[in-house]
């Protein structure tokens, strides 16, 4: 239909494009696919009996607050929460340190409104989560990727970038999207040394950091820096950390948030003003209400236990049914494995014949800001049930085979 | 504290301002203050019992749809219930037309990142709604203001206007905020005309249509476009209609709608995903669970009769204890009125005083896009009770008094 908006759109809206992702979820969303391929949770462990007993409850208890609009900054309760929860963890901050955002996504969008002018240069692992480039590539941002290995971002080779100039490092240290890998806590040190000696402040981006499934908790960059710079270890405002209630809790509710410098969660709010006024105030206050007597911490130890056994059984059906040639790594927590074919086979002809057999992962092209990847692909281990994994790796395996 | 990010802020946000609404609203959560100056709904009629019961249902019969992912393009059947309510309304659309965001703020936000090149001339009334020019000043939107009078936009000034490049014009017919003012019908059909004749599309907010307590409902801005293009009245696209359930439910749960051309809301979802991924599953699915029976038409009888009385208190108030000098409008429904001080009065300087008393409301000057207003205030007549009404509004005047 013609109409008179046609010849209207913004510059910017001519390069905008589709996540790759979410198309793939229209797919994924038929029952007979096997899906490999969101970042979605196991469904069917959703606390959803706790959390419409919280409902029930905020809305009994606290009705009109819940519908009525809330300020900007987020619910006080909530955000005194995260920031004794955060504390607990070594990130010594208060709720003025907090701002609750409509999902990760919502963080990422407004770190990218505050900070990114057109071709400032970001630094990110590659592979980096495609969320991030989505976002900020509505502010024009560059990217200068940093290659992986099975320890996480290759620390040695910051050095030359960082004096490239960089407006921040972009970070995923725990479980990585989309590898599964772990900064390992040499690196980590490594990098906040390497930031430090040339002044580029760091996003760290957790949202799967307690979902663990073997081996010991490191601390997060945004501890580890603030531990090198006092003996106080007061937070250092040098990292703003984000993370979410979408892994630990249920993402339907949309409620993540972020941990910065006051002066920074100012100037978000400002940005968030424009943006949507608030986050929904019945979801924080119900969120709040399940969570603050620290049901999710058990809630996670089910998670965890779900996961890992899914993770196990997808990497124990990789082991037996893939041919020789093909890689993946062994994430010790997390959401996905990334898997590398060999050089010459290109993962989006393996993703079309592997549809046909109603299995369905993501081409890992989609994941490196700056190209590449073509032999790789994402597959998510937390959503599908074990003996569905088992029967897709299968199919997909079948498939790969015909090509090596 | 001195932090990496100081001097890492993107250019945009040196201009970024605070909403003085939204810094008003932390001086009228004070319980001792009547507050004239948000636009919230009166709390104490909100369908509290009613929403936690569509909650309950609906994470008792779809609890893990409620918390998962969902599509960027919003829930189904919330935005098949829409289209059905819209075109009941003359608004002949599809659930493709309809595209759910997080509030109406939302809406206005990824217009502007569709849209908005920088420098791009948008026509708007003078005064206009806040919220919109905070969303687009963002994307360095400038503005062409079009005064107004008892009958809204002054369309007879509209011509040479429309000549010098326009965007697009942003209008709110409906008891507009902040005046509270209604376009009438002879004015729609001329706005059409000459948007017609200079190829000129428009975005029609209407978040208060619904909220009439006196006269007959007037056609809507984009129901009169399709009528005078097409026998069949078939959805022209030319005009892009914003609505919300912030003010017939809440605006708690943060959840509105655009209606349209199928192309612009593709490019609105292409938009949204890289900004939050999608609006709160729960929330769409638990509103659509209350409304879909046609609750909010029978909820809308009681906040039309309970807002209607708080206008009548407050125009009879404001009748009895204005000294001479000072007009105010007389808004057919909607949330607000539109007070004119005599031209040599600051209503910055009343507002300090009447805080004093413990009255609050906002100073007009906020709501001209290219400054002005300085005599004007808005005030609001939903929130407060009417026994407050007549107690804040005879401070006021006694305030105004002193200085006429």
């Amino acid at each position: 239909m013609q109409t008179l908006w046609d010849y209207r759109y913004a510059q910017r809206t001519q390069s905008m494009k589709g996540s790759a992702i979410r198309e793939l979820l229209k797919f994924s969303e038929r029952k007979e696919i096997i899906s490999f391929a969101g970042g979605m949770p196991a469904p069917e462990i959703f606390p959803v009996d706790k959390f419409r007993k919280a409902c029930d409850k905020a809305l009994r208890e606290n009705g009109a607050a819940c519908l009525q609009y809330g300020s900007t900054d987020g619910y006080l309760p909530l955000r005194e929460m995260i920031a004794h929860y955060a504390t607990r963890y070594g990130i010594n901050v208060t709720a003025d340190n907090i701002l609750p955002t409509s999902g990760s996504q919502q963080a990422l969008d407004l770190i990218g409104r505050i900070f990114i002018n057109p071709g400032d240069r970001i630094m990110v692992e590659s592979p980096t989560y495609l969320g991030a480039i989505q976002a900020w590539n509505a502010y024009g941002a560059e990217y200068i990727p940093v290659p992986f290995d099975e320890h996480g971002m290759i620390t040695g080779k910051l050095e030359d970038r960082l004096r490239a100039g960089i407006k921040f490092i972009y970070v995923l240290p725990n479980f990585q999207n989309p590898t599964g890998v772990t900064l390992s806590y040499e690196r980590r040190l490594h990098l906040i040394e390497l930031a430090d000696k040339y002044g580029v402040p760091i996003i760290e981006d957790d949202p799967y950091g307690q979902l663990r499934y073997e081996g010991e908790h490191l601390p997060a960059v945004v501890v580890l820096d603030s531990q090198t710079r006092s003996q106080e270890t007061c937070y250092s405002g040098n990292v703003i950390y984000l993370s979410t209630f979408s892994k630990t809790l249920a993402p339907g509710i949309r409620l993540a948030w972020v941990i910065a410098p006051t002066e920074v969660v100012q100037k978000l709010i400002l940005a968030k003003q424009g943006t949507d006024l608030h986050t929904s105030t019945f979801n924080q206050i119900a969120t709040h209400e399940l969570a603050k007597g620290g049901f999710l911490n058990e809630h996670v130890k089910l998670i965890r236990k779900v996961y890992r056994e899914r993770r196990d059984v997808m990497l124990d059906t990789l082991e037996e049914h893939m041919p020789q040639g093909i890689k993946w790594t062994h994430p010790k927590g997390g959401l996905f494995l990334w898997v590398t074919l060999p050089t010459d086979l290109d993962a989006k002809v393996i993703f079309n014949e592997a549809l046909k057999k109603n299995v369905a992962f993501v081409p890992g092209a989609a994941f490196f800001a700056e190209g590449g990847g073509h032999n790789t692909l994402r597959l998510n281990f937390s959503n599908a049930k074990p003996e569905k994994i088992n029967e897709g790796i299968g199919k997909l395996a079948d498939v790969i085979k015909n090509h090596v």
